[in-house]
């Protein structure tokens, strides 16, 4: 193809910024856009290439919805007839949150977010943890992700830096760092021991960063992790926060799928683990975040999240203070959002037996699919999957046999985009290769979510697993099962 | 103070990104913070430091807000007293966008945006241009800021790219600049010409420039100005298009107060502009932003916006999605608010009559507002204030007497500052010093939205006509008048 404009001031060869075309973003890279081709074409697609529960049909949580809807639309309030649409828990929260709303929610409101709600914020967490949390410490964001983002452009300051990032490990995680111009360090999580994290690991890659004149500036760690799925033992993450403080790097503590916990080892929050540390965990610089768009709201639409800065620089919060209001102020509904679910029905309030009933199935599904989904996938030849102890997803290894690993270096491309590929064209599911979570060399993953709908579910493992055996028998067995 | 933190890995001096640093925003900066205080202690404050009109008592345009409490809660659609809430152009409305909307309001859509509202907004440039929009070229995003920031990333690729900005400005552009590590080039808008656009200007700034070894990657042009609140005449406009191709530019037009415009000059876009100079117009690169925070919705709280890119590079636009891909999603309600507003109830819906009165009467109002504020000022000794032709805001010159400019040297800070701060001290009127936009050296100003409530707005310039007069009898009049 010729190029339609060589001249261009904004041209992608050589006169966009480099970091920009440096960075990726698998979630939505070439199996994605392929996928929107066939739907376009009129094929079915069965995204599970991202944790969007919703559009895959989870229906959202009514409660919150209807204090969104109330709250959007405040004359409803005074209507003689809103008593039979709405329930009186929801129109009593709908006024509260009006009354602490300055301009409703058409208005920017403070730039770390509307403070009644980081006041829900900061009372969930105190529950949670069983210790006190601030909510000048907390700023509500839009989704997890730009709040990460602000972060991780105070702590990179320039190509000598690095972050230390899990591999296999989220995308926007690569991506943002790239984009920002520092380093990834990508520090393997150990497959074989349930994707556990090694200090072994870390002070090997810090070692090597810093043979290569760099400064690590912070370790992300995914807790339970994506696309992994594992949950982090208690005496890890002490070991972990102490890692931090003692190497003086900022612990990101990325913590979005804290309710998705399925197995028998709970979820811990890093705040409660360092803030148990006593005087030693004052050493740990902590910033954690947490997002409307995953748990059982899996709200994701809405772009509701936050962060929450323990042992931060009172000067470095400010600085990040800054950096939120060039932004000026994250959307409201989104922190309404999230005040929602820090702060749901209680016991006795007309919602609270509906709520906690649609978050209980929500929750059980997502847990039994979890459960079905690694089943399958370790009844397949050459495939082998840890168990889904948390998080949407499921992180398979699939041995490819020679034959495939030669057709794809013959198209171009990895192996595991190959194999993902020709998922897509057999069956319409849409799964995402490993390469762009970061595997270890020479083996091939693929992540899928655990999110169609369950009654759906024996379909799609139907046939993934029809299309698994016709690729062996197209290409052969591997040949390391 | 002692620091207390002075080991911190994010400590403000020297271990966080410099150009986090160097980023300034005035219109969160002194002067909202002291506001702040101001307000926590009990004391009134009014907030005329930002366009934020439902702050200030500006009431939500309703069918909007219908629309999207319906698709918040689709339930109610089903509900028998449905139409005894809503009006069935809404309800009709909100069944339109549910079917279009993969997975409703709580799913992650195209990081472009929903494909349908996307459409609406191209249908509404086409209307108001004249010519067609391509739905490919208009990415939504969170407000306009963030697609703003978006750009200028891939533009700015080192420290010796520049951009030029309007003095005064808007400090969305400077502290974005600031932080993603380029250079700030002032171009100066002429104040006594109406605060007009020179080319002659232009050109000095820009061989400056070239002589210090910077590239001139993009004009920022804001029409109507921010805060100048000028009008741009077609004639300037063909010529600044011009300037930006042959100066191989891109064009970012920031025109997100085209519903505001008070005078008899109409809003022409720059699409417009660009596409009707048909073989020239083809070489300029122009990327226009639009909101759903201004105007007559002055939905600040939705973050909604648009970006139309017009002559990008194929894969400069591919670029562009990737990096709003890492963003995943812009918060569905604000996308919505966009669709809204550019495709509002037509005649013969139910709506239409009083979504017309609603819109009108807050036009009429801001246009009232807009010559009242003028006037005011214009009657002060030693104030001067542009005529009002668009906008929200009024940016007056002030001469300050000389005891007064001695009296903040001594407190250390800028005299425009000193006149704010002493000017919230007495009146509760929180208004931003010029030094946040920009102003000519040896000159002062300070910028006030036009938002106070029509009925508030005589008390509001009692206050700051007494305060103006009280303050040139304690420090003496102006030498210069």
């Amino acid at each position: 193809m010729t190029d339609p404009r060589p001249d261009a001031v904004l041209h992608p060869e050589g006169r966009i910024n480099q970091f920009v075309i440096a960075s990726h973003y698998a979630v939505r890279g070439t199996i994605y856009i392929e996928a929107q081709k066939r739907k376009a074409s009129g094929k079915e697609v069965i995204f599970t290439n991202i944790g969007n529960p919703q559009s895959l049909g989870q229906k959202p949580i009514t409660f919150p919805r209807q204090v969104i809807s109330l709250v959007t639309c405040p004359q409803l309030l005074e209507h003689p007839d809103v008593g039979k649409l709405f329930p009186e828990d929801a129109i009593a929260r709908a006024k509260k949150y009006l009354d602490n709303l300055p301009g409703g929610s058409g208005a920017y409101q403070d730039s770390r977010g509307n403070m009644y709600v980081r006041q829900e914020v900061a009372d969930f967490i105190a529950r949670r943890d069983g210790h006190p949390a601030n909510p000048e410490h907390i700023f509500l964001s839009d989704g997890a992700s730009p709040a990460i983002q602000r972060c991780l452009n105070m702590l990179i300051r320039d190509q000598k830096d690095g972050i230390l990032l899990p591999t296999p490990q989220y995308p926007l995680y690569s991506a943002s760092v790239a984009l920002l111009g520092g380093v990834i360090l990508g520090y393997g999580l150990q497959e074989e021991q349930g994707w556990s994290l090694s200090i072994d690991n870390l002070n090997e890659v810090v070692a090597d960063a810093k043979e290569r004149g760099l400064t690590v500036r912070a370790l992300v760690v995914i807790n339970p992790g994506n696309p992994t799925g594992q949950v982090l033992s208690r005496e890890n993450m002490e070991e972990i926060a102490r890692w931090a403080a003692v190497n003086r790097v900022v612990l990101l503590a990325d913590e979005v799928y804290q309710t998705n916990v399925y197995g028998s080892r709970p979820f811990i929050s890093f705040k409660k683990v360092v803030t148990e540390m006593g005087d030693e965990g004052k050493n740990v610089e902590l910033i954690s975040f947490h997002t409307v768009s995953k748990g059982v709201f899996g709200e994701c639409g809405r772009r509701g999240g936050y962060l929450e800065a323990t042992n931060i620089h009172p000067g470095a919060l400010d600085q990040l203070y800054k950096v939120f209001s060039i932004g000026l102020s994250s959307n409201v509904d989104g922190q309404l959002m999230m005040g929602l679910m820090c702060n749901p029905p209680k016991p006795g309030d007309a919602s609270y037996e509906q709520y906690e009933q649609e978050c209980d199935a929500i929750f059980q599904s997502l847990k039994r699919r979890a459960e079905m989904i690694s089943n399958a996938f370790n009844a397949l030849p050459g495939v082998s999957c840890q168990n889904v102890e948390g998080a949407l997803y499921a992180f398979p290894r699939v041995r490819l046999p020679e034959a495939a690993v030669k057709e794809a270096e013959k198209k171009d491309m990895g192996p595991d985009l190959f194999y993902c590929l020709e998922l897509l064209h057999a069956t319409g599911i849409c799964a995402v290769p490993g390469s762009g979570f970061g595997q270890e060399e020479g083996t091939f993953h693929f992540r899928t979510t655990i999110l169609p709908a369950e009654e759906q579910m024996p379909r799609v493992i139907d046939l993934f697993t029809s299309f698994h055996k016709d690729f062996l028998q197209r290409f052969g067995m591997p040949s390391k099962m």
